[in-house]
Parts: structure tokens; sequence; C-alpha cells
């Protein structure tokens, strides 16, 4: 937060962490419908609209929250940039809500689509909601994609605090937003294969909640019938906390620690870096 | 308009809209041209240079108009941002002239891959000057179409105003422009299965009557006859003020009022945002 | 130029030109050749490449020369915006040498995939080179690729000059060369299928003369034998000075002059916008 | 290094070219490793995401140590910018390491789609890891190879010298890696073909020695069993000190010497800039 805001008090936090990680799913899963049921686009078409509604969503929601939009960055700011403890669940249920209402705004507008490519509602179209080892057909298996999860959330975590560490070199001109949009693309594009990037508990969780009490009786289990859900919850929390940690050694530590002006002073084109510090 | 310019007149901010929206549909129709007609490039291309085309139609018009180059964004901005009213009518004529024209030149440049294509002039081309339900093959319906248009631009409103409320955190370096097209290309990879994302009755309409009065004598129904040309004119209208209000609801209420330094003596870098808002 | 610089003189200016005109062409040549000869990527490869290529080149060379690139671009901004006749065949010049001296590169580099893709050099892999009328195959003809090449380049300069006019709002931050690059992918993706997207006589004229010289024999003629090299020199020098006079006439006389302090107070991310201004 | 900034050390330097290298990596070997072993996504795929990787590698590492990310970069430097000759040797193999660890990584993490795509591990999927000529399949030969990671690098230092010279016109707002990475992507498209663009002889051994100590018994030798492993690293040291030759004699001679100002006072933008200038 900047010295010239007014702090918004939790009610406008909660409710940016809401509308961002709701934009941010309505491009996510919308773009896994429009591929998937539609049949309109391919994988580089869901590798950037995720990027893009990251990008969307961050700024969106960055000024009042510091558009966290990922219970994974909420706990690896609070265990390494000072983030208050008692903000993590209302945040984590606020980026849930958000995309629980998304993946139900893309259930309704997909209605029709859906159900032409898929009647019964299987794991066919699952993946338009939440994410499968392997993507529901590569043999990775359970381990392999808990294992993809931990490493795919550190490498973005590692980045993000890369991208948003004052004292380290970020994009300027307000425009980490943009950056960061382009490391979630990057992201979908190099590993996405083994568990569908989830990367981020929300994101995963809320549609496949949304799905379920929508007609897909198996959004909990995976192809082998494994009770999947918690692997892109438990795997992204642990991969960002290590992610973090690891940016803190290897680069972090080395910086010299943030200057008295940066408090107070803040030039406008880095309002949105300050502000994801917490 | 800042301080720094005199204020052009009507004229002038007609001119711009005109201008602008000319050059977002000379890249919007002109890509499905060449992907329907021309058998180059994909949904992907076509989803990249509308967005494209926004950026720069917004580059093109931003100093003198504000860039609206949509009517949905120009009611949106009278209901809940101050733009006059009584400029309403003459916007949204001016972007409508641009689009026709602009569908005019595309019609015309591409007269002979158009007639090899498709010698009588059918649907099998119409969706190079305007949008259909399901792009005229998936089965959406008129209801479905209508809904999407309604969803899809309000995503559009929320993000344009969340993207240059200078109370919020916009892009800074004049970029804005170039994020506002990024917004485009995603709703382009993400919501364009229901209806082909008109969200903008200018953009249809206008390429619409063009497409009419130059051979395609369908040009107003959809694939099953359908009198369909007023729904991506009135889900548009609906759906941007619907997004407009829900982003005063979530976002908008909880910023700080703009700052005094913020007439007259905006940062150059800003001066698009500022027009952007009327 | 910039009152901060020296005066580069010609020699500095020519090699700019010739220098960023090479780099542009090594990319734009590069990836025809890469996807019609590598069989590696597809036409939204080709409107990437050529696009970045500018982005690259214009920041190779705005400092010193403006960056024309272009002969097309060189007339215009001569007959609008003050650039000295004198200047304008040296310039010219010099771009057709860079390109000249990319596509020779291009075709050393390319040697053993051109020869097994194209045994005889024929128009097989001309448009590795230079432009044909519906890219070869499309029944466009010599007439609709002269119109062509004059809506598409009127669209260019058109945009160009939005984009870099002071009194307009254009990118600071030194990104004007990116959205530069940006609005010839949007070009690639849109104006590409009537005949290739020259826009540019040095860009087409230049390699085509290279792709003669190195055992091409019917460089000059299209797939009717009919002799087409003139059609995209004539074409884009037409078409960019109508487009920059529509620009004039439907934007820029709105603007204000430029300010006094524009001229040797200028902020750094403004530069290269001065710089193109000749 | 800036004013403002404590000297790191060597310590710090090493670690943020490990860091940025590892980061490089795990986007490049990624990506290519999802293409050909997961069967998703396509060349663009992997021409965006190796950009998209140098991008966020220059991020993390450029403050500390000017993110060189690769030996080519380093000797050009040292050769042309006045960088410490004794540090080139451990720069370079900080940056080895990274590629090793990040090659590692992506070895561990893509494990069972390898497995399940090339159970010999062998040359199908050798391309994961290190470079080939013609890719492994187009009729290039050694020769071909060599002459292209001459030419291709010389490229890639050609316009970063371009890009991140103060005295020529870099972009602003720490914007720089963003277009360094858009330089690669382009690469990536038009000089992809004859060898794979290694450009990098640390992105090259790294990865190939990785894949050789996991099971890839020819990583050291092409498709004719020759022992092909020097080229991607002899070539691209040679283009590089010839591109940053060139671009000193076609551009830098031209350019105003380096102001005062430019020491001490950096704006905040450029720094990256000036830090890569060693």
């Amino acid at each position: 937060m900047t010295a010239r805001l007014k702090v918004p008090g939790l009610a406008g936090e909660l409710a940016a962490e809401f509308a961002g990680t709701l934009i941010l799913i309505l491009f996510g899963c919308g773009v896994v419908a429009q591929v998937v049921a539609g049949g309109i686009g391919d994988h580089d078409s869901i590798a950037w609209a995720w990027g893009l509604g990251v990008t969307l969503g961050v700024y969106v929601a960055a000024r009042l929250s510091g558009a966290h939009l990922n219970p994974a960055v909420t706990v690896a700011l609070a265990v390494f940039k000072g983030f208050s403890w008692r903000k993590v669940a209302p945040y984590a249920l606020a980026q849930l809500l958000g995309a629980f209402v998304a993946a139900l705004l893309v259930r309704w507008n997909y209605t029709e689509v859906l159900h032409a490519a898929d009647p019964g509602l299987t794991i066919k179209t699952q993946g338009v909601f939440s994410t499968l080892p392997g993507n529901g057909s590569l043999p990775v298996g359970e381990w392999g994609a808990f294992r993809d999860q931990i490493i795919g959330t550190a490498i973005l975590l590692f980045v993000i605090l890369a991208l948003t560490d004052v004292a380290n070199n970020p994009p300027a001109a307000n425009l980490g937003p943009f950056v960061v949009g382009l490391l979630v693309v990057a992201i979908g594009m190099a590993w996405g294969t083994d568990a569908g990037y989830a990367i981020n508990p929300a994101r995963d969780f809320g549609p496949r909640l949304a799905s379920f009490l929508t007609g897909y009786e198996g959004a909990f289990r995976d192809q082998t019938g494994y009770l999947y859900f918690w692997i892109p919850i438990v795997g992204p929390i642990i991969g960002g906390v290590a992610g973090a940690g690891l940016y803190q050694y290897l680069i972090g530590r080395f910086l010299p620690s943030a200057e008295p002006q940066d408090v107070g002073e803040v030039p406008a084109a880095r309002d949105s870096v300050e502000a994801n510090r917490g």
C-alpha cells in the first residue's frame, strides 16, 4: 500500500481479491471451454489467455489488495515478506470464491457447447474446470503430478519475487502485471504437461467445486479413480514457499535492503510493485 | 482532455472516433477475410489481429476523443463516468460510420478471394463482416448468444474501467492502449465461442450493413433464418453498463477519489488514461 | 535528432538505415525461409517474426537516422513532415542495400534447405525473398495486388504517424518501436492475402535482386509470367503518401502544433519518436 | 552496476548468473519437453517460451550480475565493453552450472513422458536438451550448422548491444529484458532451422551433459555419428564477437560517448541497461 492511499480496509482488499481472481478464471476456464468444447483454438491459445487473464486480474486488484489471486502467493508472502498471517485465510477464501463464481459463469455461458461436446459431463470436459495428472491422458501418475506442482509453483514464486522486489530491478511504468502474465504464459507452454499447471489452489479447487455442483460427478477424482483434488492444493503451497525461499537464498540476500525513500515517496510507476509486497 | 490541449471541438472528436474505429475494423474484418476467404492463419490470428487493431485504433484516437470506438463503451462512460449524454449519439454514429467504411474497404480489397471462396456471398463468408450465434455452426441459439454478449461485454467494461481509472493502478508510459488490446485478444480466445465476441454494436452493425449493401442478402439473419442483427447491438449495451457498474461496486467505491493534482498537471504518460475518462 | 546528440552526419544516418533494414530483413526473409523451406512454423510465425524484425530494426537505427527502413516511409515524411528531400534518395539506397545484403545472408545460410525443398530455385520458394500476387496461388491478379499495396501501405503510414506524432499520444518509455512492430504483425495477419504485404519497396526489391543474382531466374515475374516487380515498389509509395495525408486530414489538423519545449528538452523516453520525425 | 547499490561481490554475481540461466533453461528445455515428449504445442510455443524464458531470466539476474546468461555475451562484452576478463571464466561456469541444474530438473519432472515417448532415450528426444544440425532431420550438415551458429549469434549480439547501449535509444521503464526476450523469440522463428538456435554455449552444453549423465548415451553426437557438441560452443563465441564488432562499426562509432551524468545518477528505469554493460 502506498502513502497516497487511504487504507481501504479488509473489505476492499477482499473485494479486490475476489474480483481479480474472478477475472483471471473467467479467462482461464473460458479459454479451455472454447478450445475443448467449442473446438476453437489450441494449447497455445490456452497458454496465452491464461497468462493474459493473470495480467488483467492483477491490474484489477493490485491497488487495493496487492493482487495475490492465489493462496500459494499469499502464504509465501506471509512466510517471507511479512504479509499478515491473520489475513491469509480471508484472502484465500476471497480468491476461492472469485474462482468459484467465475467457473459458474463459464459453466452457464458454455452450457450448450459443453452438453453438445460431452453430454454426460465426464472427464472429457472436466479439464475445462480443474486439472488432471497428465491432463487426463499422459501416463504421469499422482506422484508425478505432485512433484510437478511443487516445481512449477516454485518457479512461479521465484520469478514473481524477482519481478516485484523493489531492491531488485522490477519492470517500471506499472508494467509488472504484464510481465507476471508473460510468466504464466511461459509456464503454460513449458510446465503444463504433467498436471495442467494449476500452481494455484484457488484456481483449481474453486472451479472443481463449481463443476461438481453443476453435474460433473467425478470432479474430485482423476482418470484412475484416485481422489486427486488435494494435489493441486498441497503441491502449490509447498512449492510456493520453496521457490520464494530459494529466491531469498540466491538473489534476495545479496540485494541491499529497501532504501528509506521507498516508503512514502514511491514513484507512481512502482505502486503496484509496492502493493504486491503486501 | 488535458490542460495542455486546446479543446479540439466536437469535429475533432468525431473525426477521431471515425478514424480509430476505421483502423480497428480494417484489422478486424481484414483478418477474418484473410483466414476465412484467403485460408491464411487460424483462430489465434483472428484473436491477435482484432486485439492489436484495438490497440492501434486507440492510439489513433485517444488524444482527441478518448478512443471509445464502441457505443457500449460510450454509454457505460455516460452512465458512470460523467461522459456527456448529448455526445453519446454523435460518438456512436461516428463509430458506426468508421466501421462501415472500413468494412467497405475490406470488401473491396478482398473481392477476388471472397468471390473465389464463396461465389454466392452466403453465410459461409458472412462471418468476415458480422457475427453469428455459435459462429454459424455450434448449437448455441439466439438466447445463448444474447446471454454471451451481455457477459462478454460486461467483462470488457469491467476491465477497461480498471485499466483506465487513475485512482486504481493503470499502466503508465501511455501503454494503456496496449493492455486494452491484450484484453480483447484474451476475450477473443476465451469468449468467442457463443457469438463471435462482437461486444461492440458499431463493430457488428457497420460491417453487417456494408456486407448487405455489397451483395450479402442474408446479412441480417442467422443460420436459422432468425433476424439476428439486434442481438450484438442490445446485448453489448446492457452488458457494458452491467460490467461498469460491477466495477464501481467491487473496486471503484473502495478507491480514494481522484486527487486534485490529477487535473491540469497530469504526467504525459497518463494522458490517454485521462482522455479515456471523457 | 535531439539537442543532446552531436549531429551524426549523413554517414551515420545511412549506416543506421543500412543496419536497421538489414536486421529487419534478416528476420523477415529468415522466417519465410524457415517456414517455406524448413517446414518449421506457419503463417503466424511469419507475421510475428516480420513484426518483431521491424521492432528490432527500429531500435537499432532510430537514434541515428530515425529508422525509416522503408522508402515509402521516407517519401511520406518528406511530403508531410519536412524530412529533407535531398536525403530521400540516399536513405532509400541505404535501405535497399541493407535489404539486399540481408537477403544474401539468408540465401547463404539456408542454401541446403532451399535446394532440398526446391532444387530448381523456382517460384515455389521465391516467396522467401519477394512477394507475389495472391502469394503465388490465390486468384488476385496484378490489379488486385496493386490496389492492395496502396491500401496496406496507407494503413501503415496512417498508424505510424499516429504513433510517432508528439502532438498526439505516442507510447512513452521509448516503446514506440515495439508498438510499430505490433502494427506490422497485425498487417501481416490481416492484409497479407492479396500481395504478401510488401508495403516497403526496399524490403521487396532488395531481396528480389539478391535472389535473381543467386539463381532465381524468374525473380522479377509472377506466376502468370507478368513482370510484376514494379507493383510492390510503386504501390507502397502511392499508398504511403495517401495514408500520411489522410492522417493529417482526420487527426493531425485537430492537434495543437508542437509545443516549444519539444525542442531541446525532450524527455529521454520520447527521443526515438522525435528522431522518427526526421 | 549503479551507484545506489553496494557492490554485491562476485558471490552475488555468480549466484545471479546461476539463477538467471537456471530460469532460462527451465523454460527452454521445459517447453521442448512439453512439445516433443508431451505432444502439447508446436514450434511457435518453443519460440515463445524460450524468448520469455530469456526475459524472465534477465529480470532475475540483471541487478546483481548484468544478466549475461550466455558465455557468448560475456566474451563479447569483455572484448568490446570493458567487462573484466578475469570474471569471464567464473561467469561462464556459473551459467553452465545453472543450465545443467535446470536440465536435470526438466529431466526429472518429465521422466514419465520422456520414457513413454522414447524408451531408449535416443536422438528422438535428445532435442529436448541440446541442439542438432537441421534439428536432427533436415540435410544441413556440420558446416551448415557451424555457419548458422556464427550468423545467428552475431545477430543476437548486434541487437543486444543496440538494445542496451545508453548512447543509443534503449527501451526505458526497465523493459529492456522484455525486448531482449522478443529478440530471442524472433531468432527462434527465423534462425532455428539449421542448428536449433543454440546461440549460447551454456544453454547447449549444460543440458547436453545433464542428458548424457541421465541416460542419453549419444548426447555428444549428431544424427550422423559426428562428435557435434563443440559446434554450438565455438560457433556462438565467434559469432558473438563478430556481431558485437559489427555493431560498433555500423552504429556504435557514430554515437556520442556516454555522457558524464550516466554515472551515478542513472534514472531507475535504465538500471538494468547500465548493469548489462558490466
